[in-house]
């Protein structure tokens, strides 16, 4: 067994892709400067050099060399999603009222809101200038409507979370929102830029689409079944936040008059006591839907796979394949 | 005398492009709405409805109108120009923390904060959407430029707002981030889609520019001296807000030790006491300077109107010079 083979889908991939790699880092931190506020990048360091995974802009990359790719557009595309990405952490921390995020205090702690904010805007217009460097109508379309998609899809938990009435199709539409609207455009706009067939463009959205589900899935189900000390999550958090995802939404569909009075009380009207959390862990554990929720995250991560079927056959397209299996290793 | 003449300048346009207008409403209309996320188009409607003056996409149509254009996309510019403006404003009222907006309680006190970040962003994303079906990379780019100049200029703001070392130059890169970057991306696009000749396309920018910032003295202007029920605003609002504006500058740089002094207290450490408005419209009455801002405002006015030189001879034109006048109308 060579190290190649032991280590994770993502360092894998971060190495074959690493000059690309570099290159996206370079344009990331050439762009978030500021000539006029040094404001912006005081916040934008913060959170762009906190160690995040990079995973959107490497399926960017990635999208693009498989399908033969060989121009400079890609690493333009990939800064662009880093950026939309990066901008929508900011303005979510503002909205969830964070105060941690990969470890480290919010900006909105460090610095306030209005500074999270205005540079998320800040750095949401730095994405379209990017994009519009790239000089193709087609990918500006898919980011626009993928902007509007992520935006949209955060309104939507707004008013969802906290609402009973919520089920399992306005979660999915939430989930493709906030999650899986920029997997897929950062997949397909690869593939765009590569000039890839029709099929390969509809197969890279496919394959960001399910894997971006499957992503949030498994997100919401470590919030009930996680090692805290693995995910750096503590269990209960979206219980405590009032946030319906798929391992309640499943038990309240199963509930009688009972459970549904404490899923009102603690979810809907907030009224939480000690040992509500246990309580609401048994009724997930008595109506199986933490394994029902398992089961639909291996099942988007399959078709994540299935998509894959219809690209070129290349080390990359092995190792989208890695990366949706390891999605949800982390519950299997 | 005709009724025509005696009517405001923007009366007038608005009458002359009612066609347009009307499409660009319906336009608005069309695309503020959400098929997902009912909470959009409520918070939308509160402002895109609450009777704002049009002035931005009004420039955009006449831009393109008296440049000979008679395609349609001048319609999706102008719509784009309003909502990159009504995004600006719902950020701006979370970040001031503002209660009232063109007369009504704002967005984020009848909802959220939350609603009115996110909401923004939609409109941020529709406005690149609209942008982009025009199919003009052009356009594209100088809008994208125009949105990172407003955030870095709403961030530029933040830390010279209470810093007393602002001068005029980052006053007037605070202005021309704030309000003169769109006025001067709206004038301008209409000229490109128009396919205008560069002389012309740099003329409407110059028109733009010098048009926003005599725009934004006059605002500033208006807080020491206007009359409030003409306003709408009451006297010293910046003030009591602590925001460095132009008469401010201009008096902080005349001062001696002691009025130095009051201005830390009151504008930097924020620590005012009854009187320190009058106080403060004394120093600005000893030293000149509301005469100095009013001054400058004409001067822009009258940048604006010779930028128009350049410009074919139209009714529009005409009216565009006639609005320069009228913007700083309510200060001469």
């Amino acid at each position: 067994m060579t190290s190649e083979n032991t280590q994770k889908p993502h360092d894998q991939m971060a190495a074959y892709l690493s000059a690309d790699m570099t290159a996206v880092n370079d344009l990331i931190r050439d762009r978030m400067a500021s000539e006029h506020a040094p404001r912006i990048p005081e916040v934008t360091a913060h959170l762009v050099e906190a160690g995040g995974k990079r995973l959107r802009p490497m399926l960017t990359l990635a999208a693009a060399r498989l399908c033969g790719y060989d121009g400079p557009y890609h690493v333009h595309l990939a800064a662009t999603v880093e950026f939309i990405h990066t901008a929508t952490l900011l303005h979510d921390d503002v909205v969830d009222e964070s105060a941690q995020r990969r470890g480290r205090p919010t900006a909105n702690l460090l610095w306030d809101n209005k500074s999270s904010v205005l540079v998320g805007d800040y750095l949401f217009a730095r994405s379209f200038q990017l994009m519009t460097e790239t000089d193709n109508m087609r990918v500006l379309a898919i980011l626009s409507n993928a902007s509007a998609t992520i935006a949209e899809g955060e309104v939507l938990q707004l008013t969802a979370a906290q609402n009973l009435a919520t089920d399992e199709g306005i979660y999915l539409q939430v989930v493709r929102g906030k999650t899986a609207a920029l997997f897929s455009a950062a997949t397909q706009v690869g593939g765009v830029i590569a000039s890839a067939p029709d099929a390969q463009v509809q197969a890279l959205f496919n394959y960001g689409d399910a894997l971006g589900i499957a992503f949030q899935i498994v997100d919401d189900l470590l919030d009930y079944q996680g090692d805290p000390s693995a995910t750096g999550k503590n269990i209960g958090d979206d219980f405590r936040e009032r946030k319906l995802t798929l391992p309640v939404i499943k038990a309240i569909a199963k509930s009688d008059a009972e459970e549904r009075a404490f899923w009102a009380r603690t979810i809907e009207k907030g009224r939480q006591e000690e040992g509500d959390l246990d309580h609401a862990l048994s009724l997930l554990h008595k109506h199986g839907t933490l394994d029902e929720t398992k089961a639909e995250a291996l099942a988007w991560a399959e078709k994540a796979k299935t998509a894959l079927d219809t690209l070129p056959d290349h080390d990359l397209t092995r190792m989208l394949r890695d990366m949706a299996d390891y999605v949800v290793a982390r519950i299997n």
